[in-house]
């Protein structure tokens, strides 16, 4: 009963279907008929003018992104646990070609729009200093916490007040979005670039790369091609995504992820470090109580040497979350 | 019909069956039980100890093997028609940081012994010229040409004297092995590193990086996450690779395409602008005799104003190359 | 009357005089012969084999030393207020293509052995997270603090014991071995690497980077042609450390900054936010206090809203140092 | 008799003399009046507005500048003997981090327009190949020939009207202006940067980077303290080069190092590889021809194996210069 990530699920059987069907085509790269409705259909679901790249993994979609908006002696703005920071091994450093990371705090991995005032405002604006060019948020955070409509338009106001690029990464985008229950742009706005996870939600091996901004599209295709990213038979991501969001099953999968982690927190009550927004869950737990839950079948990850994480997945079983909640519950 | 390339056929069935049992497991990244099989389905593929990984494209297999070898302050000695040179965007110089192409004549893409010592010792030994670290090849060339055993022995002698690192470029690997019908390792011997191609000979998105020198893979790892090019659900790459490599399906794939690249040969006779031994066939034509194939339906690259190229894959359809064998024939 | 830094002063005569005489000479680059005495220079200064390369700048002394010994994927452990991270402009993400600053907390910019274990403890050893390869220390530090030989002694067993590189930045080491009243190699033991500054303590435009492991050296000579540093009148920079060392200049330059500082810090008593050590005086002041000395005719940095910062240099002109000795007692 | 090279002679008189006058000042990095006041030398000497940076070293100049037009996916247009490509260590690679030299064939080390045309025309505008964003030129040459101001004009209207941007290397640019006998900007007229050159001229350790458009020099300032280029006593390479353009003396010096060229080239008559039109002279010369005038006392490099190169500078000893063009005369 696997609760470690939702990052090796299986790919869901309407993704694989619509793999195979991308079998008959065959133009390379992204000249075939699928990846040429990608701008379209993503320009449809946030009801404005998009253009997207398909990338194969959250990493390349951030850094590249990073990389359109920020020149090599520049900086991006972000929390210290996100992702691009924490746990891509550096990436953002090599696609930037070695712009800075500026940390800041805030509670549950969110930026509030005071930090970046805090931080943008302590810096001489000299050569001697990096001068931030980007802020980076996840949504929902590296914590399952999601900015509301009103916290983005806020911290877009102060991220374009000063003439900073906004990003956003959205491995689990689908799973703020359903938690919000609102139109996708309100859940992104202020974006320049939007990584748009698929992978964490049901695909295989494709994100998408929305950019709201097509001066920035333009010079990513480059970028993603110099990076190794343009795959030839690159239709058979463009399938995957394409196959997420028709008939809405990007956000199908995210509700019932969203789902389990909620009935996992109902039966977590006090113990949760976190409250519960997207479907990622975090318990106070002893060594000795994660030991009882793993005699019982259940792998997660520790949090810590006080907790551990639960990610639920769109496949996630319902047998099993019931089973969990209730060792949950009984500890 | 298509002859355009092989970079977009599609995915073999023995591929798909092979991904689509790796759905059942879910380690991430390369912690499965199929990316753990890789270094020892190459290690008796080779008969010596390999270490393999998994990455998505040719460019990222090749630029990350070249990243490994050369610092970024040297170069790496090619053919000035190299695809890392002509055709990946300028890749090498981002995985790299910067090391220099320094480029080489040589008849048919490929490079003797020769070129390379009149080049390195065309050079002082000091810092204002950039010193070469590796030389890259590439097996089948850019031209449909294979090195034989013989060849390479006298080329890595001439690499190994000079203490530089070799990279072979196998994107058609599998037609050279299947042209020489030698031992692999025979094929390549005298590499550090080899990109081993699948995704042009049946795959979809798996490329192998092979290393002969296990120090090489360790920081190879390290750059590959660095690079965005660690799938979390990689298992769905290593599926591919060993569904290529098990029953011999990579040799088999290769033959077929290789057969239909000799039935053109034949029949293009005197228009042969290169000896055929892969599976591309260059012909010197007139305008109007590509036209006169194009409107019998047949689709393929001009090659300069006086040339076309053609190229077979796992899947040309026998018919097909019989029909365009007849009209070359014929014209 | 200046105390706003040491990085400007005058050009000591004695250098102007070395420089002078190297007119005559006209071997380019470093193949001169005052080039040429560096390593030997350095040798007999350290008691042990050293390799010295004269470059413009402590920022490319010390980025050329980390590019080095850091890989682009790797990381370098440094106090979050150490120069490179703080003040040059991103150089060091520029040299070694984006390696990471791994940043630490410790009293007085200096870094404690016990930091650099929570540290490098704290991480997985895996490729998602960056591995740090090389730890700077400054000494004397951003804020003036000296580390004692056997701190260093301390730090540098645990550095080597992690199997990091140790590099030193001592942009100030003359104004801490003039304050330890050690041998050099006592104030710098461990190192891998020194940068070894001369233009705060008397020198126009040549700091040296000291090598302790010519293997680094090596690597660094290409890269420093590569960043455009390898002068081709390279004579006058060696002519200027050379005058530094000859007679022990160094010391006598630095002997009198240090003086001069700790006449002000017994000036300050109670107000001094750090020990006084080298030639930097950390005052807490208030605004009307800072505005006060102003008013007398004396320059100086604001530190914070609280606090002031006054620089000596081997040419403080003791009046000056008397009257802001005084003005300070008297606010 | 040194006819080695202009890089390393000794420095003017009235160099030195304003870089002690130099001394009085201290503010740091280019915040002296020294520093500040080159823009507007700059745009009297060339008549428009003008944004000029001291740098120490021609290389750091030429790749600043191109660092600041080219995109780390772009390419830089220049001839396979330019110096950027030949005689820089792989430093255009590092500062641009990766672009790609675009190398032309060209007599005497010059571009024509239609080579630039022939190179741009047969790319495909597409994301496999690394597309061109400027061009550079040496001016004059690395084999001392000098564009007119009409062949500028021309190849200006072919960058321009590419879109791409236009550098000129003008380490020697004082040996142009002084044989064109031109207003200044006639002799780079359509550059967007200049890297002016005052080393071999007679300076010590700086060369201006003047460029003709602002927005390129805010970059510059940034990516200058980011190569650790900017030193904190900058006042002594602003009065070099004010010292050179003060009173006309960079042409004074040039013109000197013109006349013993010509006066070389006289006596070399049938001999000459190329037209003598700045203070490079090539002979053709045997074996024996090289050894019988080393053994006269001159000091030279060879040129291949059937030639020599003979540089005047700024102090070519009259006499000297009458005994080589004797000795020539005699062989």
């Amino acid at each position: 009963m696997l609760f470690l990530s939702d990052n090796a699920a299986a790919v869901h059987p309407r993704v694989w279907e619509a793999m195979r069907v991308a079998d008959a085509s065959d133009a390379p790269y992204d000249g075939d008929a699928l990846s040429q409705r990608l701008d379209a259909a993503f320009s449809a679901l946030f009801g404005r003018d998009c253009t997207a790249l398909w990338v194969a993994t959250g990493t390349a979609a951030n850094c590249l992104a990073l990389a359109t908006m920020v020149p090599p002696h520049g900086g991006v703005i972000c929390h210290h646990e996100a992702h691009i920071e924490a746990d891509e091994g550096g990436a953002p450093g090599f696609f930037t070609h070695g712009a800075k990371l500026m940390l800041l705090e805030g509670e549950g991995a969110k930026i509030a729009p005071a930090a970046i005032e805090a931080l943008a405002g302590s810096l001489r604006n000299d050569v001697h200093q990096v001068q931030p060019h980007a802020v980076s948020i996840t949504q929902a955070s590296e914590y399952g916490r999601v900015y509301r409509s009103e916290e983005l338009a806020a911290l877009a106001a102060v991220v374009k007040g000063r003439g900073l690029g906004l990003h956003i990464d959205g491995a689990r985008f689908a799973n703020a979005v359903a938690f919000l229950g609102c139109d996708p742009w309100q859940a992104c706005q202020g974006a320049d670039a939007l990584s748009f996870g698929c992978v964490k939600n049901g695909g295989m091996s494709a994100e998408a790369l929305v950019f709201f901004d097509p001066a920035l599209a333009d010079v990513a295709r480059f970028r993603r091609k110099r990076a190794g990213h343009l795959q030839s038979k690159g239709r058979y991501l463009a399938a995957q995504i394409l196959a997420m969001l028709e008939g809405g099953l990007w956000l199908e999968n995210a509700r019932h992820a969203n789902a389990a982690a909620q009935h996992l927190a109902v039966a977590a009550g006090q113990r949760l470090l976190h409250p519960v927004e997207a479907n990622e869950v975090f318990l106070a737990t002893t060594a000795t109580e994660r030991t009882a839950l793993r005699d019982q079948g259940f792998a997660f990850y520790d949090w810590g040497v006080d907790g551990l994480r639960l990610v639920t997945a769109w496949n996630s079983d319902s047998a099993h979350v019931e089973a969990l909640a209730r060792a949950i519950a009984a500890l």
